[in-house]
């Protein structure tokens, strides 16, 4: 039995004060970007392969991504006009020697070093099916089937926090669907269940909710409240920090033809296609299975250990 | 025997346009950002286990990291000041709803939604071993051994290129040893004959040869003479997309006490303690592996898959 389950009123700051002193995150001085230990990295590369089993079997095509995109398909998602306040913009340094030694003695007033760093033709990936839309697009009509996509990458949100579960840099894995409104409903709902399935072997109590994007702003509210009416986003909770409020380790998402308008993907019928996609973001599910089950894994009880590590 | 061993000559271009075509790497529209298949993920990932088996019985703490670091750990390095062209700064929005609609009315001149994009606290990583400084300072003294730290993160560097071998994004793996001079010097001569074996073992026609990093400008050639004259930068290089140059895929570096300096780390002597790595970029080596052995690893010679994967 672990310290912590018998802290259940733990809050965010000491659960992350217990991370840091058992060596599972190493603190960097900037809230929500820390180093990982060989312990924590075993627990999302644990969780990343669970989720590979569960879905080897529906014959998605395999993505990886670095976590940046490319500048001009970050512009065509729209994201920036919803969502400014999370993005990470990558800006670099194009002058001479002489333009060197000027910033160099800028004073921080001036800007300092950074006076002159302008804007790249990147940005750090907000969520790592943002770089599939484009590929798609690219390659012409979808099939009739539709297609789908098993995606991952390291992703930046700009939300620092004291939180541990909140990260701005955080590993997700996603499943993007492409195809009519019935195949993305279906998925959607699927993974759901799924979700639901996957985070009980694992011991974790997980429910499913409704819920919405943080919209930015007044008019974020209009498109949040629109959101939820049309029941687009759907999330999978599970305690973790605050015990008072469930955090959420996945989402489940039906676009309608949002990215399709956005990037053109076409479907079989000539038509925008409907997306949607099932994403976990794997470093809360490790820090929930921490919560939960304590901060030794090897002491875990044996049913989730044998879910996590099916061949130990 | 596949078209790329028959083809010697073939260059650089073209090689990223072989990659590209057998669906090896994605492109996205911007030189040196690539999403990878599940086949180039196979091989990155059975390169990074070759290098944890070889180094199991080190003893090295592991470090893992995302891509980003903080500003304050990056400026004390002094990487802008010798190498301002390959850094990536994150940028963000930190104003109102009021300024959020100001910026998305911005002409193109005036700069566009990026008009009010901000430096943040973070940069993108220039070498994995960067975050590690910061940390093993932070721990005061060292102990009388010293201390060795296996450490891998995603770096950037910007320098777009058409050659796939030189990436903005990339994994580097990289062992990272603080002590005396001695010890350091031990370990990176170590680390260059035990890369060598590796690279003998992957059936990869590798050297090890003296080198210099890329500082910047007219003073930085200075710095790259001195670097040479102290004997301080060594790579292992093979041929990948030029037949005619050799690419490093690995650096084996002593920094004297460079980063001591630069982050406090003091030795269990009270001065300041000498610092080296070795390094090796992942995705380098698994270009190199392909274009020496095909774009067909369950083709590859016997004895090389038997390196990479010896469970299966």
């Amino acid at each position: 039995m672990s310290t912590l389950e018998l802290a259940p009123r733990l809050s965010a700051d000491a659960f992350r004060q217990e991370l840091f002193e058992r060596g599972l995150l190493l603190p960097t001085g900037v809230d929500g970007l820390y180093g990982r230990s060989a312990v924590f990295e075993g627990l999302v590369d644990a969780v990343d392969r669970l989720i590979g089993r569960l879905s080897v079997g529906d014959g998605a095509e395999i993505m990886r991504f670095p976590p940046i995109m490319t500048r001009t398909g970050f512009e065509a998602s729209g994201y920036f006009k919803n969502m400014p306040q999370l993005v990470g913009t990558v800006h670099c340094f194009c002058g001479d020697d002489r333009e060197h030694k000027r910033v160099l003695s800028c004073s921080p007033a001036e800007g300092g070093w950074l006076a002159a760093q302008q804007p790249s033709d990147v940005v750090l990936t907000p969520a790592s099916c943002y770089p599939v839309y484009p590929i798609i697009a690219g390659r012409g009509r979808l099939p009739a089937e539709g297609w789908l996509v098993d995606s991952s990458s390291y992703c930046f949100r700009h939300e620092p926090s004291v939180d541990p579960a909140r990260m701005q840099m955080f590993r997700q894995r996603e499943q993007v669907c492409f195809g009519t409104p019935e195949r993305i409903r279906a998925f959607q709902s699927h993974w759901m269940t799924r979700a639901l399935e996957m985070f009980r072997q694992m011991g974790l109590p997980a429910t499913t909710d409704l819920a919405n994007d943080p919209f930015f702003g007044r008019p974020g509210q209009l498109m949040a409240n629109g959101q939820r009416s049309q029941r687009l986003k759907f999330e999978i909770l599970v305690p973790i920090s605050d015990p008072d409020r469930l955090s959420a380790c996945g989402s489940f998402n039906y676009h309608v033809h949002h990215f399709a308008d956005a990037y053109g993907i076409i479907g079989a019928d000539g038509e925008a296609a409907h997306t949607g996609c099932a994403g976990f973001g794997l470093e809360r599910v490790a820090l929930a299975l921490l919560r939960q089950h304590g901060f030794s894994p090897e002491a875990w009880p044996e049913t989730v250990r044998a879910t996590l590590w099916p061949q130990s």
